[in-house]
């Protein structure tokens, strides 16, 4: 696996060149190792609503990001060639976001376990991760995806 | 009332002056009424994810603008001045979407009798309302949306 700067640099890269919306939002992937993530983009210039604070809109998208590119990353890492889809998701907004959407999101290792499983054995299988836009200790808005997976080919 | 048209037209500004992602999704306020919506926008060159098909985020932040666009709306054309966002939401993926993202909304009259005068008594409510992107008879996401509402003055 590559180190954690070089592979946060290639899903950015990814990102900028496959979603369109990506580089409008002018986001960053800040952090990536093979069960965390965190994806940045600032409010100002890119991500404003009519309140001046960050769109529902992109902090969902941010979020989904962060959720979608680390399953997508570990994913790859792991030498399995598969389509990546968001299946469903829920969000909560809990306070109004000034300066910077900042989603952070973790995959639980028993979960992935069970998951990898599951995929190897049926060709498809989905995962639920839960990513958090916050700063500091402050959770301003919460996600919960399931993610699915299908094997195009090992 | 202002007209349909009129109506759409000045939601249309008012998303492009006032949500930096709005004009780079390329969206339209195809129709406004006092209790329906329908907003679009084009996969290619602005919607589109890593396979050709529509971005899961831009799909949640058309129908996400869609159910804030239509609260917002009727809450102003009863004069009321009040602070509108998006609360909470959920959606679902069922199918891809590969041109044309169309996102359909309404609101329940009975619904919004209630949250109307839940807002008048306690200067804020929250109403519940549910977008589909489709086309023609085929639902390809979901979304149940949860719209707060304070008022700033009356």
């Amino acid at each position: 696996m590559p180190d954690n700067n070089e592979q946060a640099k290639r899903l950015e890269q990814t990102i900028y060149d496959t979603i369109a919306l990506g580089k409008a939002m002018k986001l960053r992937v800040s952090e990536l190792t093979a069960n965390t993530i965190s994806i940045e983009a600032p409010v100002a210039n890119a991500n404003f609503n009519i309140h001046g604070t960050a769109f529902a809109g992109s902090i969902y998208s941010i979020c989904a990001l962060a959720a979608w590119g680390l399953v997508h990353t570990r994913v790859q890492s792991e030498d399995i060639s598969a389509e990546v889809v968001l299946a469903r998701a829920e969000i909560e907004y809990l306070l109004p976001i000034d300066e910077n959407i900042r989603a952070t999101g973790s995959i639980n290792e028993d979960d992935y376990r069970e998951f990898h499983k599951r995929l190897l054995q049926k060709g498809k299988a989905s995962i639920s991760l839960s990513v958090s836009a916050q700063e500091g200790d402050e959770v301003q808005a919460r996600l919960d995806a399931r993610v699915a997976v299908k094997i195009i080919s090992l």
